[in-house]
């Protein structure tokens, strides 16, 4: 029954022949892999004006120069990945270029900052996308961490049934909102320059809270700069790419920059030409939207729309990525192994499942608000960036491939910017949330190197190709042992197993209580069997105890070569709600036996009697 | 380490003959067996006036009549049960009366009546002693659920340590108990002689929302009768009195009834005197311990203290009762055997744990409100007062002792007495919550006679006695199947067993990933050990299923006195948390293997590897 309703709800198992790998054209690609990056419009300006207005209303305008200089810091490093598509045209993403270019060390630190990333990604995004819907349906907006929730779990479970990541699905809703932007930045821009700017309706100003020192401005820089989150999407999925892939590729990033510098510069000029103020509850795309379309239009809910659509497909892109890594990651031993699995519907199951956890979790611990992730965000994606960038540098001095020079200078470029922007974000985010992820990132690194510590020891051990521990050696003699509690059939059949393997069987209970043993020495006797029946004190009235006693004594004069087998009734009862009506004695003994970790041969034998009725 | 723990918890385990058997004097019987009689003086005129004052507060003069009517009722019961002690002196209560005399139906009917008041003695007790202490401090009030909870998990703990049923421990409370209320009541008297009495603060003047009609008047009756509520206990405990046991107990019945009449009938007096309405927040006992001693006054706290005390002793009460019957109704095969297990403190600590679990979630699900407990209370303790009333005729009718036409007398006239007050509360109270324990008891015999099935059938299906089942067969042929998933020491090791056991071995392994078993298949080429390999393929990638699926057609191709043996490897690793990286591949094997109920013989074997480093 369970399989069934698993079945219903994930779909019926695929062979693995049914893999199919779609190449992508140009148009489709930028569908697939440009969501993340141009999503993060929808809420970077935002994050922007909310540092800056706490120097009062008046500081707004700085937000114009802010994102100037987070526009260029933009055009490097998207230079710096073009390049990058080039030089590295397998793709990998920052994982692989830095294990392989900065030693496994390196490695790790940019596995961590994605894994980070990608979990932060969806509550991010997942929480953006409720902020697009609550801001034009404000009688949702105290479901937020709810409908944030559900999101993620329809995507979760989208996943688990493995959503082909069809670029027709996706062409649709990101044309869609490249178009509902673009047409909202030119109606805005042409009703500006007319001078018909219907002025949002005027808020109360906001008083000064903090001075607007430089340390507010790095800070709203720092915010702005999740404008940059995912960008490199499209350069570590070269391979995805109609040949011929790297030149497609980076003509599909350059197209990406583009619309992303434009997107990004329109909305927060067209901000602060419409007197737009970040207040809870409306999103500032919102108020924009509202502002030029006016309240109500279509227009209006054609852009929230296709926001909150565009931000749940960014979430979605995670659920490839995430998983694509951890079973990298898996498979290199830096995590369990588990995570290579590839589910009986073609997917990471594992990976899938967990990121959904955490994401929910994040979503549900910071109550649903972009603006508390955003400080966690930008750090685990700059320092991805700068080690992709520094290992590109490094790629670039060993092969000395023509035009290395070339690359060098903006690939370090790209390196010197992101790293720079890193230490910023760093310093100035560090309060806010940024310690966070700081703190995190060693203990991730940490659990890398033990899990691979432990499958490095493992396989020393099981090897048997290892000379410094002894081989198993066969079996020269059986030791047999039959714990019972009563005479009856499931310890017949046990003892008749038990005689087949050895003539050295004894029969042990434990006196619980003194009338039921005397009944079963009684039946002992009946039985005239020939193996010897044992009984065992308990004066705390446990059965555990005295048996792994007596066993460990048993274990220990064992001779070499000495097997001692530990022969188990165990009777199987018709309905699993009959388990409540039964001490889980054999069952409990098992565990006990096999976690107990002798240095003897003591091997466990389970004899199932099956009852048909009851 | 757990272990460690739950000896700091518990205590270090008792020896068996460590159990003592404490006799009791009249002085100690009276504090050990009447705190739940006694107790429920707390509540009784409460939850009357509570009904009453539903027609206004005029209505508040008829709780004088109907308190002298349940005090008779009172005088009746105790007079009854006095003759059921001479009659009946191994006690054994209402379960074992009606099962003996009765027929197992209604000892079912009754056992189901009692767990349920075990259950509510713990919840009303609990609730009422926490409404004690928050009258005294009412800012503890909003914290009245967490303050149960509490109350409830220290009586569990201190159970499960085993509290000895000491007479002294129970003297002093109860003692006090009695001491302070006759202190207020004859206090409170004298004033009302001479005049003297202090009016509580007067409330506004509540208006009828129910017309004063019979059933209501019936209702306030039904609520007061919760007075009559731990009656029995004395009778049920006959044994742990000195000798002469029966007289002893009698006298202490006779004591204890007539301070129970006293108390409640001057608690009632004088709430009418004193003119105390009930309100919400403080309890009738404390409004009237207010008014006679005075706001402040030490002696008002000691009343509210030792009513606190008291109750909470009536709840531990139920903690020797509930496990006490529940192992006896477990030894009859009515109830999980595994309730009649004595733990390593002598007590039952199932039985304790799971009170303890359903009294918390039932003060939780009513809110910590007394009288929202109450209609569910009163229909258990009559139907079972009932049934041993009645159990007592047939018992006198059956063995006509002497006196034994004066005894059918006395009992009957009981049986009739609670079997129309138990009419009575039913119906009065069937909206209020009592439907729910109606519904529950019908439910809950069903569920002892389902039990009961099952452990028949178990017991004749295992007996080698039951002529119809063929008896096990000793083996004649090992047939052995080792499944692999590579070549290491754990399957050499297991291999090396299975070759002990038969020359007729196949190791098996599923093909998930092609190199990987290629691999397999050059080692084991290396190995060169003359058992044959056979590799199943897996199309969906599942490891399982194959395997199952071989195992069963192996399984059906066995023939008579064949026994297949399943022979899994299984690596140990050093630490628990280990078992995270690793697929429990062998585990979901075992257990698949041991519940999917084959008809041929097969036997699972366990060759454990243990792992000492990593």
């Amino acid at each position: 029954m369970g399989l069934n309703v698993r079945r219903l709800l994930v779909g019926s198992p695929l062979e693995t022949s049914q893999a199919v790998h779609e190449r992508l054209s140009k148009v489709k690609a930028l569908a697939v892999f440009s969501s993340d990056a141009l999503s993060s419009v929808a809420y970077a300006t935002e994050e922007m004006l909310l540092v800056l207005v706490l120097a009062g209303t008046g500081a707004l305008a700085l937000s114009w120069p802010i994102a100037l200089a987070i526009a260029t810091l933009l055009v490097i490093v998207a230079t710096s990945y073009y390049q990058g598509i080039h030089a590295y045209p397998s793709g990998g993403g920052a994982y692989i270029i830095s294990k392989e270019n900065l030693g496994v060390m390196f490695g790790l630190v940019a596995g961590a900052a994605l894994l980070i990333d990608y979990i932060l990604t969806v509550a991010v995004s997942v929480s953006a996308g409720v902020a697009a819907i609550t801001s034009a349906v404000p009688s949702l907006y105290d479901h937020r961490v709810a409908l944030g929730i559900l999101f993620i779990v329809l995507i979760t479970w989208g996943n688990l049934r493995g959503v082909r990541e069809s670029g027709t699905i996706f062409a649709i809703p990101t044309y869609l909102f490249i178009v509902s932007f673009l047409m909202m930045i030119g109606t805005g821009l042409a009703r500006a320059m007319t001078g018909q700017i219907i002025r949002a309706p005027v808020r109360e100003t906001i008083e000064p809270t903090h001075a607007l020192t430089l340390f507010l401005i790095l800070r709203a820089f720092s915010s702005g700069c999740t404008a940059l989150t995912g960008i490199e999407a499209i350069s570590n999925g070269v391979m995805a790419f109609k040949p011929p892939e790297a030149r497609n590729a980076s003509r599909t990033l350059a197209a990406m920059a583009t619309l992303l510098v434009t997107m990004f510069l329109g909305i927060t000029w067209l901000s602060r030409a419409y007197g737009i103020v970040p207040v809870e509850g409306e999103t500032v795309v919102s108020q924009l939207a509202r502002a030029i379309f006016g309240d109500g239009s279509p227009f209006y809910f054609l852009v929230q729309a296709t926001t909150a659509f565009i931000l749940i497909l960014a979430a979605n892109t995670s659920f490839n990525g995430f998983p694509r890594l951890a079973s990298l990651m898996a498979r290199d031993r830096f995590l369990p192994r588990q995570l290579t699995n590839l589910g009986d519907r073609l997917v990471f199951s594992n990976g899938i499942l967990i990121l959904g956890g955490m994401a929910a979790a994040l979503l549900a611990l910071f109550g649903g608000s972009t603006h508390a992730l955003i400080p966690l965000y930008a750090v685990g994606v700059f320092l991805s960036f700068t080690l992709a960038q520094v290992g590109l540098v490094r790629h670039s001095l060993r092969e000395r491939e023509p035009g290395w020079r070339r690359n060098i200078i903006i690939n370090g470029t790209g390196a010197v910017a992101t790293g720079v922007v890193l230490l910023v974000i760093a310093i100035t985010k560090f309060i806010h949330g940024a310690w966070i992820v700081i703190v995190l990132m060693p203990m991730l690194v940490r659990m890398f190197q033990a899990i691979h510590h432990h499958y490095q020891m493992v396989r020393r051990q099981l090897s048997i190709r290892t000379p410094d521990i002894p081989l198993p050696q066969p079996v020269r003699h059986h030791r047999v042992i039959v714990p019972i509690s009563g005479v009856h059939r499931g310890t017949l059949k046990a003892l008749h197993y038990a005689r087949s393997l050895s003539d050295d069987v004894t029969a042990v209970m434990v006196d619980v209580e003194p009338e039921q043993t005397q009944r079963v020495r009684e039946q002992w006797e009946e039985l005239n069997c020939s193996v010897p029946l044992v009984v065992l004190p308990s004066p705390y009235r446990s059965v555990q105890g005295p048996l792994i006693r007596y066993i460990d004594q048993v274990s220990a004069s064992l001779g070499k070569g000495d097997t001692l087998t530990i022969v188990l009734p165990e009777f199987v009862p018709k309905r699993s709600w009959h388990y409540l009506l039964h001490n889980q004695t054999a069952l409990l003994l098992k565990a006990t036996l096999l976690y107990r970790r002798t240095e003897h041969n003591e091997v466990i034998v389970d004899v199932p009697y099956y009852l048909y009725e009851g």
